[in-house]
């Protein structure tokens, strides 16, 4: 943000500010040049500081930091998970973030993150799918129609050219809801009226439900041979969807282990069991899939490092728009040392000269 | 924020509007008060979610977030310590922070801490002298006259009745911009040549100098029977400003052993060595100063609970003042699991009647 001359402020990026400019970009161009900026920072993966995120549970839900850097940005995300929120009419999971210059520790950027994490999550499940679908593949399952479901068939067909949706929800609202969403975007769409009809046929599975408990979404024999399964909707203690089975048929991929084993898919395994690191494939160190007949799942849960790409990529593209409002938020003495005064003055005007 | 109706609005409080606040209430009567609603959460310091500050380190210095939960409320401060930054004309510490409702995660209030810090630490300062330092103090040596001397100052005459001040630093234009500063609120102040002729007559040394380093601000000979030491400006490790035989000497109060043992003057001693919780004084669990030749000391560093009282405190008073800005944070759509539809809709304007 280099054009901002004044040290006090920060650019803020509101949901209106944010919508206008997802869709100013395109929805599609936008998840591809993400996951480009993600694919970036997985390359670099072992620069980053990483810790798993920083929760405060209480009997509703959790809220959580989530910082990172790579030592000359720092980025942070607060985001909450409030399962029940709906019944009062407000978001399961809402987002906000920060982007700072770690020179200064001066913060540079702070955005709503609800709808950008959507568009990263999104993103990152289709870099996943890059390296571990099989070939070719061009239809794809999607069980759970929430939210983040159309963000996630978008970015599969950005991404990867799929263009055939099997949709289902065990709310058939949703699914219907999921359907008229996408119905400008030239998908061909069947709405599956049961989790075996919406995985027929399909080469990639995508299970994105927002049940709080231990769920099985995918039994052991709706899964084949060849399959990726992107299971996006686990992703806190206690929450899972795949059957324990199919997790062991499976080649697993995760984002970042420590935080993975307690949140993730895996967490139903004992801590022995093998599996891969998703930067060591993308970083060209191991090899994704490697045969046709593999399952493959990305077990994602969502990881600092893509929130950190999210915030660079917008930072960047944020340039010369004029979508962001100028926040007073730093305090910026003329002295350094004089806070106090600055304080003092700021009742009795200044009559010099401005 | 109950008056606000917007579930998507988050109130924001800019550096002008706190200056605003502080001014508009008194700042002795802001730091009363504040110290008021420190003292109630030390108080019920047990029901707090406690965490040592989660640190990003660079060359340059370090971003922290500290966050905290009473089960109702969760507040978290963003807060840099960048020693050099003053040669940028920066800030050595900002600072922002976060208000939250923990039943739905829903973020209530963000607000500019730089000022509210300053605030906070002062008022932290002069509550844990109210039970420390000797009964009837009214001098105070402040060694180090940069952005948080005022503040002490003002605190400690306001919660103790501190009217005589001894001023000293290294940068005799910092003593003289504090005095100045100062003059029309009654004191008697002393601008001292030396720090030993600061701390004569003194019954309360407060030390709250900014070097990065190690360094002996006070030595052993310059401190006699019966003083209460509040020891401000050495919080990060490396970073002490009390010779280790002074420290040896005195009876010892802190906020939050982990943190402290890392941060504050005590990480000159073995971690066997004898502390004290400053909260079980407050608490009435344990005894303060037990007699006049005691030497206390006060080894500050800041803890989390701090700032959510002062976040606490900011919200209360903010009620009916007008003194925020609305931000639209977080995205609110009509349906909360349609995230996308709100999306696709902000582009075609709803003709519908408003």
């Amino acid at each position: 943000m280099t054009p901002i001359p004044n040290l006090n402020i920060v650019p803020f990026v509101s949901v209106d500010n944010m919508m206008k400019l997802v869709m100013r970009i395109g929805i599609e161009r936008f998840l591809t040049e993400l996951e480009a900026y993600i694919e970036e920072d997985f390359r670099r993966w072992e620069m980053f500081d990483k810790t798993p995120r920083v929760a405060s549970h209480s009997p509703n839900g959790v809220i959580e930091l989530m910082p990172t850097s790579d030592g000359t940005l720092y980025g942070f995300k607060y985001v909450n998970g409030h399962p029940y929120n709906a019944h009062t009419g407000r978001q399961t999971v809402t987002a906000f973030g920060v982007l700072a210059d770690t020179a200064s520790g001066y913060p540079m950027l702070i955005t709503e993150m609800t709808i950008l994490t959507a568009l990263r999550t999104a993103a990152t499940s289709a870099m996943a799918a890059k390296y571990l679908a099989p070939k070719g593949a061009r239809t794809m399952a999607i069980i759970g129609n929430g939210a983040q479901s159309e963000f996630q068939a978008l970015a599969f067909k950005a991404v990867l050219g799929i263009d055939k949706l099997r949709l289902y929800d065990i709310d058939p609202k949703a699914t219907h809801k999921c359907a008229h969403n996408l119905a400008a975007y030239g998908f061909d769409i069947v709405q599956a009226k049961t989790p075996e009809e919406a995985v027929t046929g399909a080469q990639i599975v995508t299970t994105v439900t927002a049940d709080k408990k231990n769920a099985t979404i995918l039994t052991d024999n709706m899964v084949g041979e060849g399959i990726h399964i992107n299971a996006v909707g686990g992703d806190c203690p206690g929450k899972t969807e795949l059957h324990r089975d199919i997790v062991l048929r499976s080649e697993i991929f995760v984002e970042y282990p420590p935080q993975t084993w307690i949140e993730g898919e895996i967490q139903q395994l004992p801590q022995t069991h093998p599996i891969h690191e998703l930067w060591k494939v993308i970083a060209g160190n191991e090899t994704g899939r490697s045969n046709d007949r593999q399952i493959t799942l990305f077990d994602s849960v969502g990881f600092a490092i893509e929130d950190f790409s999210a915030l660079r990529y917008l930072r960047d593209r944020l340039q010369g728009s004029g979508l962001y409002e100028e926040l007073d938020l730093l305090a910026d003495p003329d002295e350094p040392r004089d806070l106090f005064g600055m304080l003092l003055r700021s009742v009795k005007p200044n009559t010099d000269a401005a």
